[in-house]
């Protein structure tokens, strides 16, 4: 019996979980919200798509990880809403301690191979780091714009809110940033689907 | 205004509706069908954990490109079932003109790209294709194991027909194929969830 493998195959059982978690956004088709699994798939091939547009080279390979990782932890975490305040303060410590037990289901090397994946995501200091919370961004504006913003209709959201979330989206690429807020913001502000709080501020 | 980012994009959007797509396994909740993205997803995150069971030494970038983006064409094509006869007779057709029409909606140099990746992968004669065709395989069978056999119960599988399909899967790794064999397949021809219909034979 191999018991390396078979913690490595637990492991790639465990996450199928990723497939339960849903976020709040509409896929194309309106009808239904996407889950984790499905949004980790579409920014790893976007990832590929884009390169051209990342503001610093990147190692595709490590971004691609990253795209199809950076979601894991909410298996234990849970789904924190971008715009849910309270779960956003805790949002830190629930994950880090969903990483330490997830992370460890694995043999060592790959536990700290996966971690450090995860890490960097998230200190957001790499191009690597930069450029995928780009896409991780920049995919879910592309699906508000695509079923004429749906989510932030129900949700009553207000652009203040949707540039406070996006702070940091043009650091990967202001190319993509420029983009989504021509493209996919923009007309969903002049046709009331996003509320304009800010009606004074030259932000787009 | 951006024509070749608008075209990216406009795929980017397209292949949102690999999310649509049904396969025939079952999550490991037991409760619903995995869809396309799921499915390429969960492959590519387990071609990065079991990269060292590989049989030839294979780019990483590479067979986890051809996971992503492996069933792209049924966006077009459809899903074939593994085991309907009549649709696997076409199904190289189908895919194919399906593989033109959509790769066309990129600008030209991707599509070259992205068309490569898919041919080779189809062609099953490099490392990184047998290598993402044997998790292609791996991946459902151990969804299969997850849920007592649920969908080989609710269909009437045999084992001659398992074993049909999964004739190349040791191509890309021997550990594998004898590791799924093992744990995936045999234990449920023990309960009656797959029928054994070459008791003769041994197989596994």
């Amino acid at each position: 019996m191999d018991s390396r493998l078979d913690r490595i195959v637990g492991f790639c059982r465990l996450i199928d979980r990723e497939k339960f978690i849903r976020r709040r956004t509409y896929l194309t088709d309106g009808e239904r919200l996407e889950n984790d699994a499905e949004h980790a798939w579409h920014l790893a091939v976007m990832a590929m798509l884009l390169e051209e547009y990342a503001d610093e080279k990147v190692d595709m390979l490590k971004v691609v990880g990253m795209a199809l990782i950076h979601d894991l932890v909410e298996i234990y975490a849970g789904d924190t809403f971008a715009y849910d305040k309270e779960g956003l303060k805790t949002q830190k410590e629930r994950e880090t301690m969903a990483a330490d037990r997830l992370f460890a289901a694995l043999p060592d090397d790959l536990a700290a191979r996966f971690r450090g994946l995860w890490d960097e995501f998230e200190a957001w200091t790499t191009p690597e780091a930069r450029f995928a919370h780009t896409l991780d961004n920049f995919q879910p504006l592309m699906l508000q714009a695509a079923t004429d913003g749906r989510a932030w209709k129900e949700g009553g959201r207000r652009l203040s809110e949707v540039l406070e979330r996006n702070a940091r989206t043009h650091e990967g690429s202001a190319g993509l940033w420029d983009y989504a807020r021509e493209n996919f913001i923009r007309p969903q502000l002049e046709k009331g689907n996003l509320e304009n709080d800010i009606p004074d501020m030259e932000i787009l």
